[in-house]
């Protein structure tokens, strides 16, 4: 193992943050900007030149002393190029080049990957996925997403979808998704399907529930409102999270049956909620685990919270 | 790429076969011998080495030539100690040596590998996987079995249970499986699975249907019978054809949702109903998978029968 450090770079809509770490992966220095998402997002990559530069300056670091930049983002990365395209989020309308730019602004290697790989790639090295040869990571947020290890390696399968866990198909009669089919995890699990499917059973429920008082008097809810009003026993909010987990635990223990990962590692917002989550998860896991995947995969629930992009990203360059 | 030979040998529960393979994939010699279960199993072993080492006489051989044998078996492969256990169909009881045992008997090393993981690698390698970095391939037979191969790897997982894509559930309320659970894949896809599902549906059917008839005269029926019905029109077949099919490509797409193969591939008996379930599994599929993947991964049916045993038995070598 090399003694030179690493610079992780987690790109988001609202913010981007960084660290460097050791080669071993051990965070040293971090710090975060803003994400200026004005002028098409023409200033980001400018932003993080400068950014990197001016801490290197500060640190008394030199481009010698890195052995590379990893960098997660959102879009649609093209690995050959090294671009980066439909990152909605960031503005960004036509293809960007990270790897060429960044690399010629700090004279440090670039190599980049997908926010969801590089949170899964975080978790699997520093946090709940213990290093595992195989560990699958699905992060309940906005919406749904993932990533798989298998072997070891990232997947990106044919055409970089792999890991995209938010568009297995759970009820195929069910809700319709952005992505146009129906059914999608993603309905049911992120934040927004959560409250969708409160609205929904809302509707046909007609019991005692403060859930059911608030949406009737015309409150916003949140995911989080589901899961603690779930926690005091609320009956709407139960019906809700049993179902929420149950359909997640179908998910996730599919795709265990398939690949058998050591670890399925649970992140995002919507994890926040905890082992009360995590429990009913692993029971309808369980149920439709066979019993070498019961036996040797473990659920967890993800332990390094916003800090798994910047280690994830870090790790690319290893 | 080495000049020297490959041997593959495909043990199953009726024949051992065996190939001569070139370092290319090519067969320039098989045979095949009976798989003799008596005696608790206890000569398959010193039938294959005799087998080989006959085989290399008759063709002036020696082991030298040969960078090593390859062996797909069924049982649960212990592959840091190269040993397997519960093989039923071969009687073995107690924990088997072939890797020792093989090596000793011909000079030769041996690679061990499970028989629905050597089937995939060899469609992988030469059949219809097109030799691409990301193949699943699953096999219909009197069970439901698969292999995996991701990032040009076969994937075991944690505990060697990757790929067993059989166990997936596709309905929680389905039939009890012999796994212990219930509406696994293998109890609808499988040729057991297709002749319930055609037993369960006659009992609630009232048409017209040859099937129908057949199974209240007290026939034995096959799920080549209901393919073969559901060919002609027959309306209660076509019921069972589309509900296998139909429970078939959902599975598939999830797994395809979740890993971007570049292709799902179908083998074992019950695909040699070809296209007419080649076209009903593509619609379900498409049905349940996201754009990227509707556009990125491709469903194909086995290209090379029994063969893919040993070819995918002497990839191991490579």
């Amino acid at each position: 193992m090399t003694d030179k450090k690493l610079i992780g770079v987690d790109l988001g809509g609202t913010t981007i943050k960084f660290a460097i770490l050791t080669a071993a992966g051990d965070i040293q220095q971090k710090w975060s900007i803003e994400t200026n998402i004005l002028s098409d997002g023409q200033l980001i990559i400018p932003d993080i030149i400068d950014s990197i530069n001016h801490h290197l300056k500060m640190y008394d670091m030199k481009a010698d002393q890195f052995s590379g930049i990893g960098l997660g983002s959102p879009g649609t990365i093209n690995f050959k190029e090294g671009t980066i395209k439909g990152a909605f989020n960031l503005n960004w309308k036509d293809e960007v080049y990270p790897v060429r730019d960044i690399e010629a602004g700090t004279g440090i290697p670039v190599t980049i990957e997908n926010d969801a790989n590089v949170a899964a790639l975080g978790e699997r090295w520093k946090g709940a996925g213990n290093n595992a040869d195989d560990v699958v990571f699905v992060t309940l947020g906005t919406g749904v997403g993932g990533g798989i290890i298998a072997n070891g390696q990232l997947l990106h399968g044919a055409n970089g979808a792999a890991g995209e866990i938010g568009h297995v198909t759970v009820d195929p009669h069910g809700f319709m998704c952005t992505c146009g089919k129906r059914g999608c995890l993603e309905t049911i699990a992120s934040a927004t399907g959560i409250v969708h499917v409160a609205r929904d059973r809302a509707g046909e429920y007609a019991g005692d529930s403060e859930l059911k008082a608030m949406l009737d008097d015309g409150q916003d809810i949140s995911a989080k409102d589901v899961f603690d009003l779930a926690k005091t026993g609320d009956d709407l909010a139960l019906i809700v999270a049993d179902y929420v987990c149950d359909s997640l635990g179908f998910a996730l223990a599919n795709i265990a049956n398939s690949l058998n990962p050591k670890y399925v590692v649970i992140g995002g917002g919507v994890s926040a909620a905890g082992d009360f989550l995590l429990n009913k998860v692993e029971k309808a896991m369980r149920a439709n685990e066979f019993a070498t995947i019961k036996d040797s995969t473990e659920v967890r629930l993800a332990s390094l919270g916003n800090g798994a992009g910047v280690i994830g990203a870090a790790s690319l360059i290893k």
